[in-house]
């Protein structure tokens, strides 16, 4: 018998967080993490190498946006996602139930999978619960995601139900179309905002049996108490022995509240998408590179941070480059908003490491003139 | 007495091509040597330790757009061009001559200097002799431009003669402004297409004495060969004691050529913008990277070059960053025109120092399916 997919190494006596580690075949990843969204084969602005450097131990690519550009058969016929992108470590891929949810005003939701129209080319596209796996094992990820349908927000109970249904009857497909077992393969929980739903979805999946278990369908349009609390809610349902990754969440702060109702894994567009738009996350809160106060600053983003940028810019540089629109901000934006995200984890897992996970976070808000939420 | 700023280190029998170095604040630059275009305090989309990677011994920054944004005021009160954007090696600034006459179609040019309204905000400005010295002395350039005045091709010979004269008056009182020794000061021959006028102009700045001299006003919009004749007049008429460097020029052809003829250093945005352009530069041509024939092809941009993209990466990958809009397509097409560039100038060094540049040359325009221009 093989080594398990994941292994706790160590939980928190005082709440649910917890270091482990994940096997995948580029590698094993220290949890929790979190991973940088490479939508098109890159994580944008930055390049492989940089990404190691600044501590990525695993990136997010997105079927939806592959399987339109270039293609995934272009990609296979190159060696796979990871040699096409110069990334050996390992890979993620969100199935494309997000995209085609969220891009594809008129996707069209049926038993048999998503028709929909391409956004580049307008051309008429079906992604099925097979279809996504065989994409995915084309691409060759490390993690394939089972293709879900997302539920608006609000949203009634009779829809997120039908909704939540169709999700089980599409993950079994998918599991039953995985048949490159050494790529792992998790389901996804939906349920909307009701923790019956998701009780339903969390024990159909675990009954169909996933590397791991992902909690989709949040943070897409709730309040934060509201997301915080299907996150609780759906984390506390899933078995201990699988890794639980929360999709798409969060700020820096929803992190720390995740990782302590047990989540491992998250991916999220903020640290690079807000980077490009000039914000910058720092441990004492968010900074707008742009504002005038930092014309003449000599200092770096975060004097606590070790990354190429903050070891060698200011931030008069850096609003300089930002107001002049050049290409470097971005580079130079995006390689420090993700060492501030790697950092965290890695504070993260250091303090459940040595029993002081609590005291972690209570630090963390301290740091920033706050107090942490009650839980 | 010091060292002097230009030796000769080994000459061409058969051409005028020269191997040297040249001294300056911060370190010694060998020549014949290209300098990458950093126009706003930054090699567009290349972070400072990547241009030391691809080969990189000095950039050239633009006292124009530098005194515009974000002022030389603010660079030096911030240590200098050199701390702002992170570059500890050499640094030529030109003296923002050519940037009033491309950019700024109002500029009105008087005996006292050149009057324009700023792209950026309309802004009244005015840039003397005096004013040019003392910004680049300011941003602490290695090497700083006199100011000059660009002639318009075609320019008849009344107009190119008041303006090279004109051209030696300001460059006589830069001289005089000139305060910060340990920084060279460079005169610009002009004199528009008439020989006559280049060896007024040369014989002028010979007689002020510059640490080098500089040929101005080619590549304004005229013929290849009227380029080439220009070139090869003016770098004729200046002492071989000093550095000659030919401003603005050009196509990897130009470089040899140039050389061949005795000029030891050049600046040019070409690599630069045309990467950003997807236009690439290898060792049998160019490449236009988003031509559908790349799209399956696994192959790096050159078989010859040893830069990151190339080590790393195909061209199937480098058209699918290029036509999705990536920004790390930037990066990596820059990257790899600035090594080529940087590489051939390298390789005609070692050419000049093995006694073999004839050779060389040959074997540039071989590997391109072309035959050397008759000298």
């Amino acid at each position: 018998m093989s080594a398990p997919v994941f292994r706790e190494i160590k939980g928190d006596p005082r709440c649910r967080a917890r270091l482990g580690e994940l096997r995948c075949a580029h590698g094993t990843v220290p949890t929790p993490i979190f991973m940088p969204v490479g939508t098109l084969a890159t994580v944008k602005a930055v390049p492989p190498r940089d990404l190691e450097e600044a501590g990525a131990k695993i990136i997010l690519g997105n079927t939806y946006h592959l399987f339109l550009r270039p293609g995934h058969e272009l990609i296979a016929a190159l060696g796979g996602l990871h040699r096409f992108m110069g990334w050996d470590r390992p890979i993620l891929t969100d199935s494309g139930g997000f995209q085609i949810f969220s891009l594809e005003e008129l996707a069209e939701i049926s038993e048999e999978g998503a028709a929909f129209r391409s956004h580049i080319d307008g051309s008429r596209l079906f992604l099925s619960p097979e279809k996504a796996v065989e994409v995915q094992q084309a691409l060759g990820s490390d993690i394939m995601m089972a293709l879900d349908t997302c539920i608006p927000y609000p949203a009634g109970y009779d829809t997120a139900a039908r909704a939540t249904e169709l999700t089980g009857r599409w993950a079994r497909r998918c599991r039953a179309a995985h048949t490159r077992r050494e790529l792992l393969l998790f389901g996804i929980v939906q349920g909307g905002m009701f923790p019956e739903l998701r009780r339903m979805a969390a024990e159909e999946l675990v009954d169909i049996g996933f590397d791991g278990y992902a909690i989709g369908g949040v943070s897409v349009g709730e309040p934060v108490e509201e997301m915080r609390e299907m996150t609780r809610v759906s984390a506390e349902l899933l078995p201990r022995e699988r890794p639980v990754y929360l999709m798409g969440v969060g700020t820096p702060e929803d992190l720390v509240e995740s990782v302590s109702m047990g989540v491992d894994m998250f991916d999220c567009v903020m640290p690079t998408r807000n980077a490009r738009n000039g914000m910058l996350f720092t441990s004492t809160g968010r900074i707008v590179i742009k504002n005038s106060r930092f014309r003449d600053d000599p200092g770096p983003v975060d004097e606590e941070c070790d990354c190429y940028n903050c070891r060698n810019f200011s931030r008069a540089y850096l609003r300089h480059l930002y107001v002049s629109r050049e290409i470097l901000a971005s580079y130079l934006n995006t390689v420090h908003n993700l060492r501030y995200y790697l950092r965290l984890m890695e504070g993260m897992r250091e303090a459940i490491a040595a029993g002081r996970f609590i005291e972690f976070r209570e630090e963390f808000y301290r740091k920033r003139g706050a107090t942490p939420p009650v839980r």
